[in-house]
C-alpha cells in the first residue's frame, strides 16, 4: 500500500475543489458547481496533451474516500431532516417518485425505439430503465448550500429520491431478469423478483421502524462508556451499518446513510453531547469531516465526465435526445406535488440529476447479452455518460434560480 | 470499487476501538492500548477458528484510511508543538537520536551474531538496522492522552524521532547498498548514498525554513477566497503536501505531517479562523476527523500482530533476545538528555516503540539476497514482527507509569 499517490491526489483535489468553489461563489453560484467544474478540468487534461493526472481517476483509495464522503453528506442531510416532517409529505413524495420513474422510462423507451430501429424492445426498455433513478447527492448539496433542506420542496425531493431508488432497483431487476430469461429462452423468474422487492422494502421498514429503537439503544449504551470521541465514533458507525444494510438489500448505500440520519435524533445522544467539552452536536462534529471528504466526491464526479464522449460519431444526437427525455421525464414529478404554495417546478428540477445509479445500470447492461449482442452498446453507454454529466451539471444553476426566485417572490409579497 | 466491505470493516473497527478504549480507561490506562488490544483480538480470531474477519486485514482502502489517520495524528501533534521550543531541545534531541540509533544497531548486530552463527556479518548489520527507527505514533498518542506533548520530555522524544528517522534511512541505505554491492561483487556506490542523505536533509531544511514561509503564503491566499471550510481544506492539503514531499525524500510521510504541523502557526490563519461561525482553530476542526480515523490506525496496527508468529520453533528465543536488545538499546537515549529536572527514563521509554519502519526494513531485507540466500530469513522476519509487537505494546503502560510518577513526585515536592 503506497500512500504517496493518494496524498498527491488529495492535495490536488482539495485545492482544486476550493479554487473551483471560490470561483463560482464569486458569481453567487453554489460551490458544488465549482467543484464539479474543477473535476471536469482535472479529468480532461489529457485531451490537451497533459497526462500527469491520468492516474488520479483510477486510484481506488481516492474513490473509496469519495464514496465515504457522499455517505457523510447524506447522513448530515438525514440528521437535518425529521421523520415526522418527512412522513407529512409522504404521499406527495411517493407520487413524485412514481411519476419520476414511469415517465422517464416511457420517454427513454421512445427515444431508443426512434434511434435504435431494428433492436429488440427489451433493449429499449433497458435504455428507459437507465433514466429512472435520481441521484440525490447533487440536489441535497444545493439544498444545503441554500439552507433549504427542510423546506417542503426539499423534503419532497429527498423522500421521493429514497422511494425512487427502491423503484429503480425493481425496474432494473425486472428488465434485466426479462432479458436474461429471453436470452436463455426460459420463462421469467418471479420468485427472484419477489425476493428483490422484499429485501428493499424490508430494509426501509427495518431502517425507519427498528432503526430508531436501535439508535436509541446504541447511544444509551455508548453514554455509559468512559472516554472521549464516542459521539462521533458511534454516530459514524451507526451510519455505516445502515448504509451497509442498504447495500446488502440491493439499494444504494447513500439511501441507508440518509435513513440513518433520519432516525437518529438529538435527544438520543443528549448525554454524550453534554460530556463534550464544547457541547458539540453530531452535525457540528461531522462538519469538518464533510469539509474534507465531500468535495472529494464532487471533484471525482466531475472527473468522471469524459468530454471526448461528446465527440463520438452518432453519440451526440442520441445523447442530446436521451438527455432531453431524462430532463423532461422528471418534470412530470411536478404533478405529484399535493401541497399548496409549493414550487412544483423546483421539485421537478431537483429530481433531474442522474448519477452513479444510471452509470451502474448502464454498466450492468454492458454485461448482459441478448441474441449475442450487448444490451448496452458503446453508443448507448457513451450517451448515458453524457446524460449523467448534463443532468448533473444543469441541476444546480436551475434549482438555485428557481428557489431564489421563489424566495424573492415571497419577500415581495410580504412587503 | 465495492464500498460495502469497507463500510463493514469500519463499523467493526470503530466500535471495537471504542469498546477496547473504554475498557482500558476504566482501569485508568490510555485508550490507545485498548485500541491495539481490540485490533489484536480482531486480527487473531482465525486462531480460534473464526474466519469471518480474515478479509478485514487485507482491505487496501481501510489501510489507506488508517495511514491517513496517523498523518492527522502527527499533524495535530505538530500543531501543538512549536518550532522555537523544539529548537530549544535540539541538541538533546540530536544526541538522543544518535544514541538511539547506534546502540540498538550494535546490540542487534551482537544478538544476530550470537544466534545466527556462520552467517555473513553484513546480515548481522542488517538485523541491527531493523532495530534503529523509532515509530513515534504510539508515543505521540500517549503523550497526547496525558497532555504532555509540550513537556521537555515530549519535545525531546518528538524531535529525536524525526532525526532518528533520517538516521535510520541512512543506515538502511548504507547496509543494503553494501549487501547489494557484495552480492554483485562490486564496490559500494558512494554517490547513491550521498544522494539519499542529501534528499533527506534537503527535505528537513525545506520543511522547516521554506515551509513556514509557504504556509504563510498559502493561508494569506486562502483568506482571500470566498466560501466555507477553507481552513480545514487548506490545512489538510498543506499537511498532505509536506507528507508527500517527505515520502518522496525517502522519509516516512508522518515525519512530513509532523513538520507541517510544526511550521504552521495559528497567526497564519487568524483571518480564516475569524470567518468561521464558531471561531474554531485548526486543531479543533481536525479533532473529529482524528476521532474517526486515528483509532482505525491503532486497531489495524493491533491486527498486524500475528500471535501465531510467537509459536514458530526457534523464533521465540531469538525474538525475546532481539526485543530485549531493542528495548535496552533505546535506554541509551537517556544519556543524551542534557536538560536538568527531566525524566531521562521517560525519554528512553518513549523511544522504545518500533513500528512500520522496522517492518519495512525487514521486508526490504526479504527482497535482498546475499550468496543466494535471503538476507532476512523467515525466522528473522517473525522475530522482527514479535519485536515490533512487543515494543509497541510495552511502551504505553511504561510511559504512563513513568510520567505519572514524575508528576506525583513534583506535587509531593510542591506541597
Amino acid at each position: 500500500m503506497d500512500i504517496l499517490p493518494v496524498l498527491e491526489a488529495f492535495a490536488i483535489i482539495l485545492v482544486s475543489a476550493r479554487l473551483g468553489g471560490a470561483l463560482f461563489e464569486r458569481f453567487r453560484l453554489p460551490a458544488v458547481l465549482g467543484e464539479l467544474g474543477a473535476g471536469i478540468v482535472l479529468g480532461n487534461l489529457s485531451l490537451v496533451g497533459f497526462h500527469g493526472l491520468d492516474d488520479l481517476k483510477s486510484l481506488p483509495t481516492v474513490e473509496a474516500f469519495a464514496q465515504v464522503g457522499v455517505l457523510f453528506l447524506l447522513f448530515q442531510v438525514g440528521l437535518e431532516s425529521d421523520v415526522g416532517r418527512m412522513v407529512a409529505v409522504g404521499l406527495s413524495a411517493t407520487l413524485v417518485a412514481v411519476l419520476g420513474v414511469v415517465t422517464p422510462m416511457l420517454l427513454g423507451f421512445g427515444v431508443s425505439t426512434m434511434f435504435l430501429h431494428d433492436q429488440n424492445p427489451l433493449i429499449h426498455w433497458f435504455v428507459g430503465a437507465t433514466l429512472t433513478a435520481t441521484s440525490v447527492g447533487i440536489t441535497a448539496r444545493v439544498l444545503g448550500d441554500l439552507k433549504r433542506t427542510n423546506s417542503v420542496e426539499g423534503r419532497i425531493i429527498l423522500g421521493a429520491a429514497v422511494i425512487d431508488d427502491v423503484l429503480g432497483l425493481i425496474v432494473l431487476a425486472v428488465v434485466s431478469g426479462l432479458i436474461s430469461a429471453a436470452n436463455a429462452g426460459q420463462p421469467f423468474d418471479m420468485t427472484g423478483l419477489a425476493l428483490i422487492v422484499a429485501k428493499a422494502l424490508g430494509f426501509l421498514g427495518v431502517a425507519v421502524v427498528v432503526g430508531r429503537w436501535v439508535s436509541g439503544l446504541t447511544f444509551r449504551f455508548a453514554a455509559r462508556l468512559p472516554g472521549e470521541g464516542l459521539l462521533v465514533s458511534f454516530g459514524i458507525a451507526f451510519c455505516f451499518v445502515v448504509a451497509y444494510l442498504a447495500g446488502r438489500a440491493g439499494l444504494a448505500p447513500i439511501v441507508g446513510a440518509f435513513a440513518a440520519g433520519l432516525v437518529l435524533d438529538d435527544i438520543q445522544y443528549k448525554s454524550l453531547r453534554e460530556r463534550d467539552a464544547k457541547k458539540r452536536d453530531l452535525r457540528e462534529l461531522l462538519e469538518p469531516i464533510s469539509s474534507f471528504l465531500v468535495p472529494v466526491f464532487f471533484v471525482l464526479m466531475g472527473m468522471g465526465v469524459d468530454l471526448s464522449a461528446f465527440a463520438k460519431p452518432g453519440v451526440l444526437g442520441f445523447a442530446a435526445v436521451l438527455t432531453l427525455a431524462a430532463v423532461i421525464g422528471k418534470q412530470a414529478c411536478a404533478l405529484g406535488v399535493l401541497e399548496k404554495g409549493t414550487s412544483r417546478l423546483a421539485v421537478g428540477l431537483g429530481m433531474i440529476p442522474r448519477g452513479e445509479v444510471g452509470l451502474i445500470f448502464a454498466s450492468i447492461g454492458r454485461t448482459l447479452t441478448l441474441n449475442g449482442e450487448r444490451v448496452v452498446s458503446d453508443t448507448v453507454y457513451a450517451a448515458v455518460v453524457v446524460m449523467v454529466a448534463v443532468t448533473t451539471l444543469v441541476t444546480p444553476p436551475l434549482l438555485v434560480w428557481r428557489l431564489r426566485e421563489k424566495r424573492a417572490a415571497r419577500s415581495a409579497a410580504a412587503s
